[in-house]
C-alpha cells in the first residue's frame, strides 16, 4: 500500500527563504513565522499521514453506494471528516464572524496540498463545502450569511455547486433548470443536474446546495442565469433543521477514479430556493470564487504528483535489479537499487523538479490572492486572475503526466492495483477535465485574460519577470549562467507568442485560438522557471549564509538546474506550434477527420 | 458504448499508395494485389467490430475470476475465440506445414491492429500463442514442432511466456525456478512466476507455456539460462491429451486494465518440462522473438489510439456546445457540434496525425521484418531490429498519450465509465511497461542497437533518409517547403544527437543513458516525419492522376502538415535535453531525492 509523508521541510523553504512571507505586506502575514507555520504543518501532516492516507485505498475499492435515495460513504470516511471538523481544519481561512480561524489562504494552500495528496476523493468533501461557503460569504444576504455559515465553516453542513446539465457543461447558456417564483419570495427550483460532487452523502447533517437555474423572465444564455442556495434541509427560524426539501440524488456516476467522493445525479422538483444576489447575475456569482477553485484544482494536480513522487522514489530505492553501468555499487546484494540507472533517476528528477516548481507557483499564487483579498492590492489581484488558467491547466496536464511517471518507474508493478500507483493515475485525471476542462482554461487565457484591460497583466508579468531578471543579474555568474539565461530566453518566447496572437488574432481568431492550449503552456513553463530561479537563489543563499543543510539546498540547486536544461526548453516548441497557426488545424471539413474509416 | 469503424481506407492506401507493396520484391507480396488485402481487411474488420468490440467492455467489467484453480474468462469470450479460430484468423502468417495459412507478417499486423483496437485484452489470448508459436518454431525439435505446432497455429491450444518472478523482471539474470534433469530426459521445473498473461483460461483445451528456468550446472547470470516447453496437460504420442501437469494458476494480479486478460501468478511443483533448444541458450531464443513481439506491442499502443480518436470525434460531431468563433454554424440548433472549436481540433489533429503515422510506420516496420524473415534481406532485418524499441517505446508512449487526448475531447462525459474512453486510455497503459519498459526500450536502443556492427544499422538509416530526400526534392516546391525541409531538420537533430553519445558516451556511459528516453522520442519523430512525408508524396500522387477521392487525399496532405509543423518541433527540445548530458540526472545522492520531506 502507499504511503503518504508530509512535505513539510520544502514548504518551510518556499513560505519563509522564497516567498518571505512574514516580511510581505499582507494583514495577518505577520503572524506566519517560522515556528507557527511549521507547528500548524505539523499538525495537518499527521491527519494527513495517518487518518487520511489510509482511507486511500478503502475509498478506491468501495467507492461510494446509493441505496433508497441514501448514499453511503466508503469506511472510515465519516470518522476522518469528525478528526477534520474537530481539529478546525475546515474553517482555516474562513471569517472568523462565522467561526472561522481567519488565517490567510496561503496557510488552507499548504495544508489542501497535504489533504489531497494523503486522500484527494475525501478531501473533495470539504473543499466543495468551502467553495459554496465562499460563494455565500461574497454574494449572499446577511440572513443567508448568518444562516448558513457558521455551520459550514464547522462542515456540520456540507455544500456543492450544481452547474452542470446532461445536455451543458461549459456552454450553461443552455441550462434549463428552472426558478419559479413562489408568493413568499422564495422559488421553486426543477431540474436535473449531473456529476454534482458531493451532492449526496452520510457525513454532514445538511447539505446546502448552490443551484444555477433560470427565473420565467431570464434573458437568453449566460446573462439570464440566477444561483439559488437550494438545503437539502430547510433551516428553521431557530437555525434548527425543518422539513426535508423537494430534491433527491437520482444516481451516483460510475468514473474512472475518485472513487470515495459521491458524484450525483440530482434532481430537484419544485424544491424550495433562495435567491442569491441579484436576479440573472448569477455567473458573476459563479466567476468570482473560480479563481480560488481552480488554484485548488491545479494544487489537486501537483498533489496527486507528489505523492505517486513519493512512492515511486521509494520503490527505486528498494528494488534491487540490474547493476550501474559505471560500476557495482551494492556488492553484497544480487543486483543494485534501481535509483542507479540513468533513465530511473532521469524520471524521477523529472517528477521532482516539477512537484517543487509546482508548489513553489502554487503557494505564491496564493500569496497573491491573500494580497489581492486581504491587502486590495489590485495589481496582485490582476496577476493572479492571469494566472489561474495556467494554474489549473499547466499544473493539471504535467501533475497527471508525473503520476503516470512515478508509475512507469515500478514498471509492471505500477499497473498492479495492489502497489496503488495506478489509483493516483486514476485520481488525478480528472483535475484536467473539471472546474473548466484545461483546453477552456487555455481559451480563458488567451481569449479573455490576455487582452482584459488592455493586456494590462500580461505587461505586468513581463515587467515582473524583466524586473527580477534585472535585480538578480550580475552577482552570481553561475545563477546568471544556469537560471537567468534561461528564463530570459523562454520568456522572450512567452512575448513573441503574445506578439503572434496580437498580429494574427485579429485577423483570424482561429491563429490564436488554436495555440492557446500551447501557450498555456508555455506561459507555465515561464512561471516554473521563475520560481526555480528563485529557489535557486534562496538555497544559495542559506549556503552561503553557513546552513547546516547543505544536502537539502544542494538539491534545490540541481533540480533547478533539471528544470532549466530539460525542460524549460519545451518553450521553443510550443512557440514553433503557436506560430504555426489555424492553418493545419482547421483545414479539414468534419467530415475528412473520419476519412481513415470506410 | 464506445463503437469501432475499421480504418480499411487508410490500411488500403498505406499498403498500396506508400509501400506499393506488390512491387516489393519480398516472396508472397506478389499476391498482395489491392483485391486480395480488401477482401482480408473487409472480412477481418467485420469480426473486429462486430465479435470482438461489444466484448471490449464485457471483459473490461467482468474481468477474469479463479475459483478451485480454474480461470473463467468473461461471457463471450470463449464463443469470439472459437469464431477467430473457425476464420483461420489465427493463424495467417504461420507456417503452412503445421496447418499456417503462410501469409506475411505484414497482412497479420494490418488484421492484428483491427482486433487490438476492438478488444485489446481479448486478443492477446491469440497474441501470446502466437508468440509461443514463433519461439517452438524457431528454437524446437523437429518432434517438439510436430507436437505442439499444429494445435497452436488453430489456438486449440493457446500459449504463453513465463519470464518474470516476484524478485525480477528486467534482470532475468536473478531467476530461480530450477529445472531439475529427469532420468527420460525430461525436466522437472520448479518455481513461481508472475504475471503470466493468459497463463490460466478456460478457452483452450491445452496451454503451452514456455518457461525460463535454470539446471543445476547453469552459470551465474543470464548466460545460464534455459528455456523448457511446459503443457498445462503432457501429450501422449498419438497427440492426445495425457496426465495433467504439476503446473498451476496461484492468483490472478487486480490491475489498472486489459481486465479481460488473466494475469497469472503460476506455480511450477516439480512439473515435466522439456527443453528447448540447447541448455543455458534460453536468452538468446526468446531475444530472437522479441522483435517481433515488440512491434506487437507498439501496434497495440497506436490500436488503443485509433479507437479512442474514433470516440472522441463521434462526440466532438455530435456534442453541441458554443458558438463558432468566427460564426455561427448551426443556426437552427441550441448551440455548433463542438468540432467546431479550435481547440477540440487541434486536440483531433494530434490524435488523427499520430494515429495515421504510427500505421504507416509500424506497417513499414512488418514489411522490413518479411523482407528480412522471406527474402533473407540482411539490411532490412538489421533497420527493423534497430527501429523496433523506437515502434515500442514511441508508439506506446504516444498511444497512450492520443487515448487521454481522446478522453480530453469528451470533456466530463471521458472520466464516466459509461463512454468508455477511460478504459481506453487504462488498457493503453500497460503498453508501455509489458514486453521491456520504454525504458529498457530506451536502453535497449541507445546501449545496444545503436553500436551494434560498429554503427552500421543507424549509418544505414541516415543514408536512407538522406537518399528518400535527395530523391524526391526539387519535383514540387510545396512538397520541399512542407515536407523536405522539416524532415531534413529533425533528422540533423538525430545525428547530432548521435555525435554527442559517441563524444561523450565513452568518457561516461551516464551522459548517453540519460539521454536515451530522448533518444528514442528523437527518433521516432523522425520516422513518423518520414512518413508522413511519404504519405504526403502518394496523396499527392493520387490527386495528380485524378482521384476521385479528393477529400481523404486532401486530408492526407493536411494531416501530414500538422505533423511537420506541429510534432516534428520536438526535435529540438529532445536534442536540447540530450546535450545537457548526465549532469543534473546524476547530480543527487540517493538519501538526497527525498529531501522535500522531513
Amino acid at each position: 500500500m502507499p504511503t503518504y509523508t508530509p512535505p513539510t521541510k520544502d514548504m518551510q523553504f518556499i513560505l519563509h527563504d522564497v516567498l518571505e512571507v512574514s516580511a510581505m505586506q499582507v494583514p495577518g502575514y505577520d503572524e506566519l513565522d517560522r515556528d507557527f507555520t511549521a507547528a500548524v504543518l505539523e499538525e495537518a501532516g499527521k491527519i494527513a499521514s495517518d487518518v487520511l492516507a489510509p482511507l486511500n485505498v478503502v475509498g478506491d475499492r468501495q467507492g461510494c453506494t446509493l441505496e433508497n435515495g441514501v448514499v453511503r460513504t466508503p469506511d472510515g470516511f465519516k470518522e476522518a471528516f469528525d478528526t477534520l471538523r474537530e481539529g478546525g481544519w475546515t474553517a482555516l481561512d474562513c471569517d472568523p464572524e462565522y467561526g472561522g480561524q481567519g488565517l490567510p489562504y496561503l496557510i488552507s494552500t499548504a495544508v489542501g496540498e497535504m489533504f489531497s495528496s494523503a486522500n484527494m476523493a475525501f478531501n473533495m468533501y470539504p473543499g466543495l463545502t468551502h467553495g459554496a461557503y465562499n460563494t455565500i460569504q461574497a454574494h449572499g444576504s446577511e440572513a443567508q450569511k448568518r444562516t448558513y455559515l457558521p455551520k459550514m465553516v464547522t462542515c456540520e453542513w456540507g455544500g456543492t455547486m450544481n452547474l452542470t446539465e446532461p445536455h451543458c457543461g461549459t456552454d450553461l447558456g443552455l441550462i434549463r433548470t428552472k426558478a419559479e417564483p413562489a408568493e413568499d419570495g422564495t422559488y421553486r427550483i426543477s431540474g436535473q443536474k449531473i456529476w454534482i460532487s458531493a451532492g449526496e452523502h452520510d457525513m454532514c447533517e445538511n447539505i446546502i446546495h448552490l443551484v444555477l437555474a433560470k427565473l420565467p423572465d431570464a434573458p437568453e444564455g449566460t446573462k439570464g442565469i440566477s444561483l439559488f442556495i437550494v438545503p437539502k434541509f430547510l433551516v428553521n427560524e431557530d437555525g434548527s433543521l425543518g422539513a426535508r426539501n423537494a430534491l433527491s440524488c437520482g444516481g451516483l456516476e460510475q468514473k474512472m477514479g475518485i472513487h470515495g467522493n459521491a458524484t450525483c445525479v440530482m434532481n430537484y422538483d419544485g424544491a424550495t430556493g433562495f435567491l442569491v444576489g441579484e436576479p440573472h447575475k448569477g455567473m458573476r456569482a459563479m466567476f468570482t470564487m473560480m479563481n480560488e477553485a481552480r488554484l485548488g484544482v491545479g494544487l489537486q494536480g501537483y498533489a496527486q504528483g507528489e505523492v505517486a513522487y513519493q512512492n515511486a522514489l521509494g520503490f527505486a530505492l528498494d528494488r534491487l535489479q540490474g547493476r550501474d553501468v559505471t560500476g557495482t555499487q551494492a556488492p553484497d546484494k544480487p543486483a543494485d537499487p534501481i535509483i542507479v540507472h540513468p533513465d530511473v533517476r532521469r524520471n524521477l528528477m523529472d517528477q521532482k523538479a516539477f512537484v517543487e516548481g509546482a508548489r513553489a507557483f502554487t503557494f505564491w499564487g496564493a500569496s497573491l490572492l491573500d494580497a489581492g483579498h486581504r491587502a486590495g492590492d489590485a495589481q496582485a489581484e490582476q496577476m493572479v486572475s492571469l494566472m489561474t488558467p495556467v494554474i489549473k491547466g499547466f499544473l493539471t496536464d504535467k501533475g497527471f503526466e508525473t503520476t503516470v511517471l512515478a508509475q512507469q518507474t515500478l514498471g509492471g508493478s505500477g499497473f498492479t492495483r495492489e502497489w496503488g500507483l495506478e489509483q493516483f493515475v486514476r485520481d488525478a485525471r480528472i483535475t484536467m477535465i473539471y472546474e473548466g476542462t484545461n483546453g477552456i482554461q487555455a481559451l480563458d487565457l488567451v481569449g479573455r485574460k490576455l487582452a482584459q484591460n488592455g493586456g494590462k497583466a500580461i505587461m505586468a508579468f513581463f515587467e515582473m519577470i524583466k524586473g527580477y531578471i534585472k535585480e538578480n543579474s550580475g552577482q552570481d555568474p553561475a545563477f546568471d549562467a544556469q537560471f537567468l539565461d534561461p528564463l530570459k530566453a523562454a520568456s522572450k518566447d512567452l512575448q513573441a507568442a503574445g506578439m503572434y496572437f496580437m498580429q494574427n488574432g485579429m485577423k483570424n481568431p482561429n491563429n490564436a485560438l488554436s495555440g492557446s492550449y500551447d501557450f498555456m503552456h508555455l506561459f507555465g513553463h515561464v512561471c516554473l522557471g521563475l520560481m526555480w530561479a528563485r529557489m535557486a537563489r534562496a538555497a544559495r543563499k542559506a549556503l552561503d549564509s553557513g546552513t547546516t543543510d547543505t544536502a537539502f539546498h544542494e538539491a534545490k540547486i540541481a533540480t533547478g538546474r533539471h528544470y532549466m536544461t530539460r525542460h524549460l526548453p519545451m518553450t521553443a516548441t510550443h512557440l514553433a506550434r503557436i506560430e504555426a497557426g489555424g492553418d493545419t488545424v482547421m483545414a479539414l471539413a468534419p467530415e475528412q477527420f473520419a476519412s481513415a474509416a470506410g
